[in-house]
């Protein structure tokens, strides 16, 4: 990989820009340097953007909303970039069953980025990288950054630590259990919107929006922002103006009252815990005398020779802090 | 806490066991050695015991499933241990909307242990402590140790590093997005069954089935053992002597190919690789230079006087290897 051009990506190459996030998004030593230095160069952090998580089980209608969403944010002037998280297929990635052509409309739109999760993914690694990537596609001019993500399990955390707002789409009707809903999500939430509220579906959608604002009350989230729920249905188009204005008025009241910058500058924090962990990783692993250490450990604990607790101990006792 | 007594773990006592496994969780500096070291004390890995994985999203039954499961295994003279992971709460844990009491007759059983997840998880840190848990309770006499996990998102990986054989539970019927079934969930499974095959719903399990065995056919995982589909109702006690037979043949077999012992002995080396890292982030939390070079640094980053990537190659940079 080449060196990325910088000016390239901040006058809104398309091209530069998904070259740089796969910069980013390598493991390798020598790109993991040279997508430093190119983040280095960059504005981080308190930009005039609105970045927001859109959350939500598979078959929710998560691609349809963020597809609606985009184009009519976009006919309202907006740039509007749209990253997918997907922690379910740490292995080779993928659904083997359901693949589709997903937000065909919204990715021929010249206003609109879409970069889909990275194939490769290591424990620990998903979503690693999206925090970068928001940056640049703020870099190239995208100022809504909507981020997809499957509403399940640790990367919601992980991801409402990078975003200044949090949306979770829920069925209408369905109970919990089948949505996999648990309170954990719950409590990250700013909205829940019960989608598919149309046709025979009003109703229950109705009924389910009434559970989360129950859910909502009992849950009693200390914030500057009352967690609210709505109904819409993107397939038909209904409702989602309310959701437009419900987004504006959450960062009118986010910015007026201080949490916008506050929150951000927290997650610059949360950025570095995160940041130094992942090179400390980097560099145990790359090493010389780690790895070989390591690789000696592995052998010996597969021959039965020295057990795990004992080899790790070791290893940790050949660390030392200047 | 005070220190735990092995021999009470041996000779079966549940209290014990119970305080053993609180002890491992817990990600206090003096525990962490207190549970080190009686670690270090039990025979771990090369046992006789038969580990399973089920797998599932919720809704699909795996609680009701492994009651059936666990009642038959105990009459035909097993003591059954059923450890949960739940990655879906990693803020305060549990659901909001659909507590139920689970496995209510199977956790009266004197030849039953539960354990239900820890509700206090850090980001990474799921199901970190289960293969310790699993240690301990084979330490305790039981030789049957199910895992029961979510079925979506990384934790899958992991268990899967842990366990000898991997079941996923699947619902009749239902389009594979509904499920969140996803190919990297798929390629863990040894065996998948679709559950809630009764009544009306057996034409559609049956439709169910077909399909996952195409998905298997598709895969073509390179094992010793063909990956398998089969049909059951946990609630009505149908096929579930079918789902026994299979995993004692799964075992049969996995014993003898060698590669029983050889997947053990792997995942002694994964859980070598999981421990060493996890062990230096204890160090660097720990470590009093570092604690506050990383207090200077928030503070500096919050007050917009040091960028992230700064911060945390400094930080870096004061690491050293023996």
């Amino acid at each position: 990989m080449s060196s990325i051009d910088l000016s390239k990506i901040q006058s809104g190459d398309r091209r530069a820009l998904s070259q740089a996030i796969t910069l980013v998004e390598s493991s390798k030593k020598d790109h993991r340097l040279q997508a430093e230095e190119l983040l280095s160069k960059i504005h981080i952090g308190k930009r005039d953007t609105k970045r927001i998580a859109i959350s939500g089980v598979p078959g929710v209608g998560k691609s349809t909303f963020i597809e609606t969403l985009g184009e009519m944010l976009i006919a309202k002037g907006h740039k509007v970039a749209v990253l997918a998280i997907d922690p379910t297929s740490p292995k080779s990635g993928g659904s083997i069953l359901g693949d589709k052509t997903r937000m065909e409309k919204l990715s021929q739109n010249q206003k609109a980025f879409i970069r889909p999760s990275p194939t490769k993914t290591t424990l620990g690694g998903v979503a690693s990288k999206t925090r970068e990537t928001i940056f640049l596609c703020e870099e190239a001019g995208y100022d809504i950054i909507l981020i997809e993500t499957v509403g399940v399990g640790q990367s919601e955390h992980l991801v409402s630590s990078m975003v200044d707002m949090f949306i979770v789409l829920m069925l209408p009707g369905a109970g919990d259990e089948l949505q996999g809903i648990k309170r954990g999500i719950l409590e990250l939430a700013d909205t829940a919107i019960v989608n598919k509220a149309d046709g025979d579906n009003k109703i229950s959608a109705e009924l389910a929006a009434k559970q989360y604002e129950n859910a909502f009350h009992i849950i009693g989230r200390d914030s500057f922002w009352q967690q609210n729920v709505m109904t819409c249905s993107a397939l038909k188009n209904e409702g989602m103006e309310d959701v437009i204005k419900n987004i504006e008025n959450y960062f009118v009241e986010s910015i007026k009252c201080k949490n916008f910058l506050e929150q951000r500058s927290e997650q610059l924090v949360t950025w570095f815990d995160l940041d130094f962990k992942q090179k400390i990783e980097n560099y145990i692993r790359e090493d010389k005398k780690i790895a070989k250490y390591i690789a000696n450990s592995h052998d010996l604990i597969k021959n039965g020779k020295k057990s795990v607790l004992q080899a790790s101990s070791e290893l940790i006792s050949k660390l030392k802090v200047d």
